[in-house]
């Protein structure tokens, strides 16, 4: 695939305004995310302040944001990037099945709230995976045990199942009923609550409060965002939020961010003008990386 | 009149999103501005990037920020403040004949692009003035040079020609007829270039581009939004912005800055997501001081 001028992760408020301010700016823009945009926004019962839409449901909001994207003729590029690596003139971004390449990149992929359980940064890459798809493939013959975030993560316990010998599905949320798993056998649902992953000689244990541990070849995290420090390795991060400046600038040149992946205040406006401020970040970045090359 | 929670100081998109968040969260808003919201937003052709509003004209907007602030029950108070004061727990804004008190407040009145001219900064409050209103009474007998830099400023001029001998009215816009005038015979249009603003040991000369110098007592910038370091005696600023950190905090605790006055990029989505911050750090501002109180 081409590099593109910039790429963005995340399809929320931040997003997709930093999508819409770069094409403006005729910037060749990737934006990786959801065709249904934010699923956080789409269950909001009522916003109030976003201004100019008073009293406004969050489905309702969306299908505005939708029609601006499309009126600007921006497609949205279904995958979840696991990694970004900066390569120096340019990043490398994991996807599922792909490696996309970006002259510049806006993180608008939100916040992790969830600390990682303890073991989990510690052992990713060796026993810990967050993505069923990238990481299947190694667990032909073997088990797994996948903690998914939300119903969709169903699938990727389905997917995995397809090449383990048995996958234990941890959900993480409410639900009575799993339509995602399918009807597999070699999938076990575990009520288990998650305490810690420790890693032994012949693989991994997920210890649990009730003290019902699991032994497993591996361990799937499947959260809807990943922690900024894990998803760019180097990247400066202060807890849950990325370190940046008020031109969203981050420790990494030419790598942004903006939502709620920068910190609080939690607000869909600031969201949005924040990934304004991102784009016009990068197409500066862009137009000194031109500059340095002549 | 009342001591309010946050008095917002401008009615483009950051004072109104700042006014509507700290309504939500039930503090006692005085909202200063201009019942049609900012000129600067009226006037604009086409706005492409306000996330929600594709291709929107300025005017379009506009209406769609009144009807959010009328669904919420905000006023405007039409007043131009040209001086806030830190009294220590409060804040004193100096409008046209009244002084407000609040304990927090939100400056976001715009960025003023041109520089002062040489002298206007030293002689402000000895022979320079940015209100009419608030100082025609000193001018009973006396002649004063106006510049006024939007039509609106004609009527300051023409009530300051109720009080002085004689007024010069410079316009620093364009146009061919100046209704806002009157018919007073005490009022001289003067089309000079200003250049330099110098204090005499009898009163004050405003140099011009021609030569032709003006000699008066008092010399009027009326200009749409008065520079941060004169509105704010004290304030810390970076050449027409107010220095502030990401949660729009200044260097003058209770003190809040949001939009254009806050800095590049000039775009409306930014400075809305700014007035939405500022209003949660002024939230937050009023619930320390209060457990300092206790």
């Amino acid at each position: 695939m081409e590099r593109v001028d910039i790429a963005i992760i995340g399809t929320g408020p931040a997003g997709l305004e930093a999508a819409i301010t770069a094409r403006i700016r005729n910037k060749k823009v990737l934006l990786i995310g959801e065709p249904d945009l934010s699923s956080k926004l789409a269950k909001a019962h009522r916003i109030d302040n976003y201004l100019g839409f008073p009293e406004i449901a969050g489905e309702d909001l969306g299908r505005h944001f939708q029609k601006h994207l499309e009126q600007i003729g921006q497609e949205i590029t279904q995958d979840r990037i696991t990694a970004v690596y900066s390569m120096g003139d340019y990043f490398a971004l994991q996807g599922k099945e792909e490696i996309f390449e970006a002259s510049s990149v806006i993180l608008a992929c939100g916040v992790v709230m969830e600390k990682p359980f303890p073991g989990e940064t510690e052992y990713l890459g060796r026993g810990v995976s967050y993505c069923a798809t990238c990481d299947a493939a190694l667990y032909r013959g073997k088990s797994a045990v996948v903690l998914g975030y939300s119903p969709k993560e169903e699938e990727e316990a389905a997917f995995l199942a397809e090449v383990a010998d048995k996958v234990y599905y941890v959900p993480m949320y409410k639900a009575d009923r799993f339509p995602g798993l399918g009807d597999s056998d070699k999938i076990e649902i575990c009520g288990e609550k998650p305490l810690e992953f420790v890693k032994e000689a012949d693989g991994m244990v997920l210890k649990t409060a009730s003290g019902q541990d699991l032994k497993t070849d591996g361990i799937f995290v499947l959260r809807e965002a990943i922690a900024p420090s894990q998803l760019v390795p180097g990247l400066e991060t202060d807890g849950s939020a990325v370190v940046c400046d008020r031109q969203m600038r981050t420790s990494m040149p030419g790598l942004f961010v903006a939502g709620d992946i920068a910190g609080a205040p939690y607000q869909y406006i600031k969201a949005a003008g924040e990934g304004n401020v991102a784009a016009l970040s990068a197409v500066n970045y862009l137009a000194e990386q031109k500059r340095k090359a002549q």
